[in-house]
């Protein structure tokens, strides 16, 4: 369980396979987010068809609401939104700490005030842990403290040194609740893996790289989360908010040459396709990101030449698909002038059959990346893609 | 093309075949809606897996947007909505008369304003029957004069009177197009049925009985749109407008006796689902109505003991499917308390899964009625059905 193997690497980039209690996952790996135990408009079904293998889901959002204890009667997350393949919860970090409104941090957590009925709570470590333990998912990731992009040396290093205090209370209190749950036997085996004798739990912890954009605070925050492991996978967090692309992409630069091969990398909150090119480029394994859905629901849609808006006037009498190269029921069932009309027309299932695309989109780009890598050629291959995706220049 | 064949009777109540170009329905059959070429929230992959068999789009609302002009270029209604199987569009009648703010009748027809861009457009019997031939649907409606429910003799005289002669206006236009459209072969063949050499085309127009709640008057209608005749079925209309639920029962009781059995019935705008069994009990074979979407928007669901709304509090930690009897994708996949989420937190999903449901009530209820017919004891099951689902006092 939550073994990492590498199944083939292109210069930096690298095809894995990831096994959990719920399933198996082959990376790169695209997570459409289920922020509040659903990808906005589109069913498990739908998630299915598509190739999702993996979502990732808000542990904020389920603590405010309906609140983890309902969804622990209900079964857990699993059952609750009736999604069986992997599940990753993040750990309210990054919400609270872009939450508009009241926030206030100290040594023990955060407390803030719910964006749903105004009342103040308190996230710490321990809670955050607890929390996630009874929502379930296969991956927990450990409470972090998020500055934005531009943050200065001392108040990113404030934020580190918070972050691996509060990894630590992270940790112990999940191998608390680890021990608790101990049952000495392996529930699910996937892929002839057996460990019957092996005590285990369902749930693994990540911890998060922090550090700004500063080269020296996030090396020294891997080698400090390091110190503090062993561990199945680990995050890098704290970008895609706000700082310059090459800032972000030169981050990932210097922590990929620190970053332990066996452990399956995560970048947060990321992102739109190019992003996800120039980071499976340099190493990544894993990602998220709202734009697919929320893009959708604005009538944005990815295709291989870049984005196009299908409110366009132009889309009008269009018999063409959405995206000509997608396999996905949208663009193999419906004609750009049919989607037009929904969007015009203020139709619910325009959001849904937009977001559907998008998310089939990105899930296909991880595949094809995933191809290339293992052909060996995934720097002529990532070229191809850039001239054609950034071609027409409207993405 | 275009036969209707009962397959069974117990008492008034029927059970029919409808041969249609796109396909055959059986009967009774409930129609969902799909006002703008799509019924909200739902797609013909999930219409079909509920069972629709039909559905109904709206004349007024295609042309006022996209434009039939659009759809044609497109391919025509079922290729635009992706929906192989049957569709009937109604005239505009009903939505016409039923619009806010200005409208003009005279005996050329109707002038009034577009909801969607606010400019005055003009339908004509004539009109209506060329944009449904452009939109290419099975059965297309004639252009009736409605009035509202408490209408008076003299209004609902006036209005009869203008139907009629509406009607041989649409008649005649239709035969003009079957001729320019005659191509001398049937295209499609169901059910064994051939007919190569007998000139035809894929759509067929339907009168619509008018007369408000005067059975003269009704009779009356019905006679005279005999006599303009052939037609291959005929819709009672201008019920369910907010007369009480009495007379419209009476109405169509009075109807029964005079209606060619040979002819299927449509009972426009019905309904609720005690509507459909006392109509089905009248000798009613098909119906449509936009409750099961609009209420399942709104939380409201159909259930076999009357309707709950999944909003409620007391469904936050219930584990029961929303109707233990249904076999839908929402009821064999989530529980109440997962639904009742998705409303609170505001969720699409919620929308859809609750508009699925309805629409697969309402077919199954259809379903139900015609084993019943086919069992011989309507009656029977029909005051079964009534004490289960008035038994709560919730519906």
């Amino acid at each position: 369980m939550f073994e990492f193997r590498i199944d083939a690497t292109s210069d930096a980039a690298r095809a894995g396979t990831l096994i959990l209690p719920h399933g198996t996952v082959t990376t790169p790996v695209f997570m459409p987010v289920g922020t509040q135990a659903t990808v906005r408009t589109l069913s498990p079904a739908d998630l299915e068809t598509v190739g999702a293998q993996i979502v990732l889901a808000n542990t904020y959002h389920l603590h405010v609401r309906p609140g983890e204890d309902v969804i622990e009667q209900l079964g857990g997350l699993h059952k609750f939104m009736a999604w069986d393949r992997p599940l990753l919860t993040d750990s309210g970090g990054f919400q609270v700490f872009s939450l508009e409104g009241f926030r206030r941090v100290d040594e023990e957590g955060v407390e803030f005030q719910s964006h749903v009925d105004g009342g103040r709570r308190m996230l710490t470590p321990e809670r955050v842990v607890e929390i996630q333990a009874k929502l379930g998912a296969d991956i927990a990731m450990a409470f972090d403290h998020v500055v934005p992009g531009g943050a200065d040396e001392s108040t990113a290093r404030d934020a580190l040194e918070r972050t691996l205090r509060w990894l630590g209370r992270c940790k112990k209190r999940h191998n608390e609740l680890a021990e608790l749950r101990h049952d000495g036997t392996t529930a699910r085996r996937h892929d002839g893996v057996q460990r019957a004798d092996v005590p285990t739990w369902n749930q693994t912890l990540w911890p998060i790289i922090q550090g700004g954009t500063l080269p020296a605070l996030r090396t020294e925050c891997l080698d400090r989360i390091m110190e503090l492991g062993p561990w199945t996978g680990i995050a890098i967090g704290g970008l895609s908010v706000g700082e310059p692309k090459d800032k972000m992409y030169a981050t990932v630069e210097v922590l990929e040459e620190r970053l332990p091969p066996a452990l399956p990398r995560y970048l947060m909150g990321v992102g739109f396709p190019a992003d996800l090119v120039a980071a499976v480029e340099r190493g990544v394994d894993l990602f998220d990101c709202v734009a697919p859905t929320r893009g959708g629901r604005n009538g944005s849609a990815f295709t291989p030449e870049g984005t196009l808006n299908i409110r366009n006037a132009a889309f009008r009498t269009d018999e063409a698909p959405l995206d000509p190269t997608c396999d996905c029921e949208t663009c193999t069932t419906y004609s750009r002038g049919y989607l037009r009309h929904l969007f015009a027309a203020g139709e619910l299932l325009g959001l849904r059959l937009l977001s559907l695309h998008n998310v089939r989109y990105l899930i296909r780009l991880a595949e094809d990346m995933r191809a290339a890598i293992q052909r060996g050629d995934f720097a002529a291959w990532a070229d191809e893609w850039r001239r054609r995706y950034q071609h027409t220049g409207v993405a």
